[in-house]
């Protein structure tokens, strides 16, 4: 069994690096506070008997040998990048999971038949380089290198330069299909971010996939015109129109319970003032599911609703889709091996679908994968507040820990 | 009949001061520009052998003697005043009716029974310095002099401060209540601001009254959660219960149509980010009804919606009404007095509601009171692009004419 108070410490330590007022952590990606965390995690990887290689998009890859140089790396890892007010779990706890899993490994004095590796992902937040989860992006291929070093931050500094900045441009391959090796397996612990576990009561989450997203912007044009004097039905009124849309937006996702999920998260009115009818309303909508039938139907709902929203509001509706990620289906194997983890763990658990994106669902792509979920406090992440319980990280440390043994062999 | 080339040749001076690139004017309440304005209206009213009154709050009153002194003023006006981007016509029309209505009568050689006054209130949009339509609401007595002296800027310059500044602060009392004189009579000439007199493709309307407002600021608190791990059951989504709320504000009006109005114009959210369910939206109601039982049957609507919302939604509903003026009855003897005028010049007229608060609604708790309304393009106001046609500005001022003919006596 891994050691708890050791995990727990190693959390607390690299959550020194950037720590807030608030208790949380302010770590973006490529900063310097993002090399202090970085240099630490070689560092006490390399204490830990593991050789380290860092790759073109900075991504870092502890490994610890095995007894056949032949078998393919079994992985696991996360990211250490936080959001601007992030909290101290989300990413780190896949990180320092998997070093404790290489610590406890030395102490039991345990060789592995294939290597194992702890991989460190850059930029998964998206907070100061566009697009999120980078790292494993160009490592699976869903957009290249290139693209990946030329994004700018708000200061227009690139990724690299940034990677060169702080020591961490490597030499290795980035992308699989540059030479990149592939993993025999891949698992990834992680905060739930979400409250299905708490509200469940239960300390695991077997992770069987990810949810599907298809992401838009949606423009309302009407007519601005003073709201005193213009009667109801002369209006062009675009936020009536708009929050029509928003309501059926919702409605889309409750027709697809329980895999859909449906959120407008960003609205801006113009010209937003209190006695000016809006000639225009910007809004995004976030949609999730399960399967990609089902994302297409909400695809499909969500530009018929638009296009008849037109004739009835007298306003022109554009869509645009920004972001698609298919779902995705975590290998029925690896799936296995956390439960029989929890399994010989003792611990109550269940099946759960990730709501939001994660490095495994690039991984997926390229190796066999799966996540392990631990609840966090209220369901609350991306926040200064995020909190979880030693115990639950320590349970979800040692369900990584069998199910890595039972892939890399003994 | 007035003359239509000197109106709309006093209408194109007076929108030199603060002509804006676009066609538009930016002469904003009590800056230089207004003294400029407001000493050309001095000017060309003393030119027509007026005598000028400026009281407390710097409202300018220009005064034609009738033969009767006895007789209380029958008056007109509005304000020189305008949006940071408005137009050539909202107020200074009315300001410059009146004036084209003295100098008609100076040509014809026709001295009235009755004195008449034009007056400038002072204020009106409500820009710079809140409340709007202040001149002629501390002259009704909506608010007392010492609060709307007191009011500042965005740069805390007090209303009291700037009128010194531009040589405005008078010395006649400001209230009716202080010794301000009531008058026998009020008209007020002004641009529709709203598109029904184009709609039905007549030139005059003739104002019964104006709708009454209630207006409101709503708060919706949820719970702010990642649009990803959350299912929709355990969702506090502020933004759906906001949405159908603003929903139900137009579904309100559209029950009391015609007299009714609900317009929601300002929306915020918050985080405002798109794959975060918002915890917190703000948004604002202003609603508009011919009758006040109507005006009280939409509060308890709305009252009774956002506390429903709550139940529904897992959110916190506050409601706060932030205005309320009641409907205006114009004076029917008055109201009369518009359709003789418009009868008289063979014009094709229209009872109408102004929609919109105007100087005359205040000073209609004083004295007979009713307003004339000509139709601008599009129903635009607010907005450079703000435009009248010149015979449509020329019939108003014609039956201005006759109104106050009539109501003076010859
Ligand atoms: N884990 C995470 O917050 N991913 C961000 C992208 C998403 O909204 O799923
Ligand atoms: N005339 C005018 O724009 N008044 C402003 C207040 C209102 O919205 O009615």
């Amino acid at each position: 069994a891994i050691n708890s108070e050791r995990l727990w410490d190693s959390l607390m330590t690299l959550a020194e690096i950037g720590a807030t007022d608030k208790g949380g952590v302010c770590r973006l990606a490529l900063t310097d506070l993002d090399r202090q965390g970085r240099e630490l995690f070689v560092r006490w990887t390399r204490d830990a008997g593991c050789s380290v290689r860092v790759d073109a998009i900075g991504n870092i890859f502890a490994r610890r040998e095995g007894s056949d140089p032949s078998r393919p790396a079994v992985a696991t890892g996360s990211h250490i990048d936080t959001q601007p007010t992030g909290g101290k779990f989300d990413g780190n706890y896949g990180v320092l999971a998997g070093l404790e899993v290489l610590r406890t490994l030395n102490d039991a004095g345990v060789r592995t038949v294939a290597p194992l590796e702890v991989c460190v992902w850059t930029n998964e937040e998206g907070s100061r380089f566009v697009p999120v989860m980078m790292g494993s992006g160009v490592y699976a291929g869903d957009f290249t290198l290139e693209t990946a070093l030329a994004a700018v931050d708000r200061d227009g500094i690139s990724v690299g330069h940034a990677l060169q900045a702080i020591g961490f441009a490597g030499n290795a391959p980035a992308a699989v299909a540059d030479g990149a090796p592939r993993f025999g397996a891949y698992f990834e612990a992680h905060i739930e971010q979400g409250p299905v576990l708490e509200d469940a009561d239960i300390p695991l989450g077997v992770v069987t996939g990810a949810l599907g997203q298809r992401w838009y912007d949606v423009t309302v044009t009407g007519q601005e015109a003073h709201a005193g004097p213009t009667p109801m039905r002369l209006r062009r009124d675009a936020l009536q129109a708009a929050t029509a849309l928003m309501q059926e937006v919702v409605a889309t996702a409750m027709d697809e319970q329980p895999d859909g999920r449906g959120t407008v998260g960003y609205v801006q009115v113009y010209p937003n003032s209190r006695n000016v009818i809006p000639g225009k309303v910007v809004f995004t909508v976030d949609f999730r599911h399960a399967n990609d039938e089902g994302l297409s139907r909400m695809d499909a709902r969500l530009r018929q609703a638009c296009a008849a929203a037109q004739a009835v509001g007298r306003v022109q509706v554009q869509v645009e889709q920004t972001v698609y990620y298919p779902p995705a289906h975590f290998a029925p194997e690896l799936v296995a091996a956390v439960r029989h983890g929890a399994e010989r763990a003792g611990l109550p658990h269940m099946d759960i679908v990730s709501g939001a994106g994660h490095d495994a669902v690039y991984v997926a792509r390229t190796a066999p994968t799966s996540m392990i979920f631990v609840p966090c406090k209220d369901g609350i992440s991306h926040n200064e507040i995020e909190d979880a319980q030693p115990e639950h990280l320590a349970a979800g440390c040692n369900v990584l820990l069998h199910a890595m043994l039972e892939q890399a062999g003994v």
